[in-house]
């Protein structure tokens, strides 16, 4: 049996958070002024803002000013401990987790650990499409994108240059739709001063959605009002469309049409990412951990389950709440506050989920925002729901500073039309077969 | 025989320029209304402001803030062509470069590769020395630099936990001098908060300098003061010293003493880095390209050299000009002048070079600056001068967005002693055997 890691025991009963998502990050918060050890573990040293990694991707921002190290951000917390190691499995008899730096023991367990992308299977997609859901994922099709266009220019074959300029993004959700809305502000206004060479009316941004409406969930209104403005912008909508299958360069529709494109993004779902040790029969479908009202793992006293991982199965909500932030902060922050309830033994609290309402934006000026505010439903489409959406996000982004960086690149962007971050550096997609496709035309 | 790479003619004479560092650069910018067609061939998309690597490297600043993509810099430029592709060979009969994308005709070739790291042959350290020549080394080195306190933490022998916070960097001049110093400032403000299970009295940071004197070519009073300023902070600064060998771990310097690091950052000197297949004659030692004072490669009339890869041996500089910054922005300038001057049959005007003076920053307010401006010599260390070299750098940075991006972290950095980007994304350091010899303790 592997050593345990090494951590100086306080004395105070230690909390072990595994992830540090929306979720994790507000229960640390709470946890600040409490009589227990926190220890937090996550196999990135840094929190990601991910409702703007498609910002990243797209060039609209920099990675480093969507992220933000947990050793700064808690740096204040004596209680706080943190571990740069990756969660293998849990063994709730000796209450400890083995991890790649060793086992780390635990009084209490937090499970953090989100979601992750949901190929349903398809092992093929997983192998060819870009995925959406981490900083790295963003940063790789950001350089995919821009390598795309400078393959493209040694081209001949128009098909072989529009597959190298046409996108497939599968997935009407907020990041499919959000991410074809910056891809065409790009194709509209800024890739045709970089690549004058090629012919910008040729690229092609397909956005693939399984069901009738786009961003399900929000209201019918936001929902219309997002078709019409992708469609203002150029992006081809196919509604009741599914994938059948893509080999990296041909994408076959269940409606039989085909597409041609070397990068399909998939953003078409999303499915728990539990660790191995816990009793089958606490695990849903989805792989949603099933927590009672105060996020407790059912079959367990000391082992909790917050955030998208979470399944709060209730009478009025038989699905478990929607794997979104608002509901992992809520229950980060209220099992927190409980922790102390605990140790006091104070009764507990139940989460109830104040749903705070839905938005997107799609491109410059325009997003759809459904608001509950002081027990008010406000709906609004346009330029003030953009104006919204951005002054929410920004003041969501954790740290001033990078919320400084991400208002100048806003405003940067917005009055030149011309973001600075086109940058090829870090990884890029390398299932691509450029190379061998590439013909030579002779100079003269 | 490859085919030739794709890039249509435009009817004006082909000017192919490998490297866009600064030579490159000021080249392109005084070929903006020329009547010629400019191809610029680069590995990386982006130029890199070198002079603040060291910031990336110590979590200063962003590598996206000081590096810019050469599409958006010359996206204005009519007769501008960017092809993102590694140079192998001059054809200089048939005048083409061989690269990774194909043949790439020229009617006049400019070599702008600029120097590379030099390790003076020896293998062993250019394996397990980090270096700092790019953006990807900063990178590299910065992700190395936080990954070696969270490995230290899992540590118990206390050699071994030194030579993960111990660094040694070899070579005095302002590369080794800039990040001794920033290093010393975040041992002394910064890590201390992030990493309070280590005891950051034990971090020593090495500087080995194999002459006499730091900061050679500049003044002696800039010598002595940066030399007082480092010692000040805490700096070890070993001078005459040479290292034997570094095998990873273990330093053996010249003199017998022996230093325990896991990180050694070789910032030692630089030698030309040319393109086969020119005339063994026109290399000179240190692998620079001998050009005349037109920058000229010697023995032929349609190739020219700029920057650190060009050796203008002349009787007043029999060793060339510096491999500084200053010496290839001019030479880039001017040659893109004379250029203009041959196609309109003017006469070539000789480089002159003009020495503005030398400068180093030593941590927090603190500067050496020997100054050339009206012919006057001004030599200043201390507060003044760390402005003056703020100043200089900030101006000097490409982008607007950029400066203010920086100028924000500046400032920030400045008042809270708190930076925000020590993160670890991309590539670090891997050939450090750190996890075989990790030990660990039973927690209780």
């Amino acid at each position: 049996m592997a050593a345990y890691a090494r951590i100086e025991s306080t004395g105070n009963p230690r909390v072990v958070v595994i992830g540090g998502g929306f979720a994790g990050l507000e229960l640390v918060k709470s946890l600040k002024h409490a009589p227990v050890q926190v220890v937090l573990i996550d196999k990135q040293n840094y929190h990601t803002f991910q409702p703007l990694l498609y910002q990243v991707a797209t060039t609209g921002v920099e990675a480093d000013s969507i992220i933000h190290p947990f050793r700064k951000i808690f740096g204040k917390h004596d209680n706080f401990y943190f571990r740069l190691a990756e969660v293998q499995h849990i063994d709730t008899e000796k209450q400890f987790v083995e991890t790649s730096i060793g086992l780390i023991g635990y009084d209490y367990l937090v499970i953090a650990t989100g979601a992750t992308t949901n190929y349903f299977g398809d092992k093929e997609m997983e192998q060819n499409a870009v995925a959406m859901k981490s900083t790295v994922d963003a940063i790789t099709l950001r350089n995919t994108i821009l390598c795309n266009f400078e393959n493209a220019l040694q081209l001949d074959d128009p098909e072989q240059v529009n597959s190298l300029m046409d996108y497939v993004i599968v997935g009407g959700g907020p990041t499919g739709v959000e991410l074809a809305g910056a891809l065409c502000e790009l194709r509209n206004h800024v890739f045709p001063k970089d690549y004058r060479e090629l012919d910008f009316k040729e690229m092609d941004i397909h956005l693939i959605q399984s069901g009738g409406q786009l961003l399900k969930g929000m209201s019918e209104e936001a929902s219309l009002k997002s078709l019409k403005f992708l469609e203002e912008l150029g992006v081809k909508v196919w509604l009741n469309r599914r994938v059948k299958s893509y080999d990296g360069y041909t994408v076959i529709l269940d409606s039989g049409e085909t597409l041609k494109s070397r990068t399909l993004i998939w953003a078409a779902g999303v499915t728990g990412a539990p660790v191995p040790g816990l009793r089958p029969e606490s695990v849903l479908r989805g792989n949603r951990i099933q927590v009672d009202v105060y996020n407790r793992v059912a079959g367990y006293n000391n082992i909790f389950a917050i955030g998208d991982i979470a399944a709060m199965v209730t009478d009025e909500n038989p699905q478990g709440h929607p794997m979104l932030a608002q509901p992992a902060m809520q229950q980060g922050e209220l099992l927190g506050k409980n922790f102390i309830n605990m140790l006091t033994s104070k009764p507990l609290q139940p989460f109830k989920y104040k749903d705070q309402g839905a938005m997107a934006t799609i491109g410059r000026n325009r997003a759809v925002a459904d608001l509950k505010l002081f027990n008010k439903e406000i709906k609004t489409q346009g330029f003030f729901a953009w104006l919204i959406w951005m002054f929410i996000h920004l003041i969501s982004i954790v740290g001033f500073r990078n919320r400084l960086v991400v208002m100048l690149n806003w405003c940067w962007n917005y009055f030149t039309f011309n973001s600075d971050n086109r940058i090829i550096i870090g990884n890029k997609q390398e299932n691509i077969p450029v190379a061998d496709t590439i013909t030579h035309k002779t100079i003269t």
